[in-house]
């Protein structure tokens, strides 16, 4: 799982995680990246389709004001005998495009920790 | 608020209706139209600005099969001397292209119920 590779980060600080993995469960950490301030991330899981398909939203802030809010949508596909991964997410950043820029970057990081630990097994 | 003019619309059954307005709150209805299927809204709020904005994500479903997750944002703006409020929305809408022109047209009726009633105060 994503979470798992997110909460185990090099110079990532977890001081709270639940996950509750079904349709309208709810995931809530805190956390925080080289002794910076605190995030929060709040997720509610829309729908989960195993092998095909997951649909989340989620809220992010810094103590407890929220920075931005995201719907994301994970489809998976065989390709090729190998698994073809495809993450959209649609937001609303208060900061503006520097805030998109650096959570597609962060995005593109999680994934490729992902794959990486995927292919290690 | 929206919700009290959807809940009290015409036609609609709601067996549940629970809100807990703030930040990271949680709303959870059910309800059905015109003896139709069950449908359930779960909402949480990401941002709450007062007479500023407000954003928040749903997921939608039938029974227990979702249909639907969306974000939306509510912004409030004093245009000559009334309020402008401009809503957007950002979806994953699994029943495809009518979905989202029949979400569209719910919305629309429910910002007009809501106009129609602010103006008779």
């Amino acid at each position: 799982m994503p979470d798992q590779e997110f909460i185990e980060g090099e110079g990532w600080d977890v001081f709270e995680y639940t996950a509750d993995f079904r349709v309208g469960g709810r995931e809530f950490s805190r956390f925080a990246f080289r002794g910076g301030p605190e995030i929060y991330n709040e997720t509610v899981y829309h729908d989960i389709v195993p092998n095909e398909r997951m649909i989340f939203s989620y809220g992010m802030g810094i103590g407890d004001r929220p920075f931005s809010a995201s719907l994301a949508t994970i489809e998976l596909a065989t390709v090729n005998g190998g698994t073809r991964l495809t993450y959209t997410e649609q937001g609303a950043y208060l900061g503006g495009a520097d805030d998109i820029a650096g959570r597609e970057e962060g995005c593109r990081d999680l994934f490729e920790k992902l794959a990486l630990d995927l292919a290690s097994h």
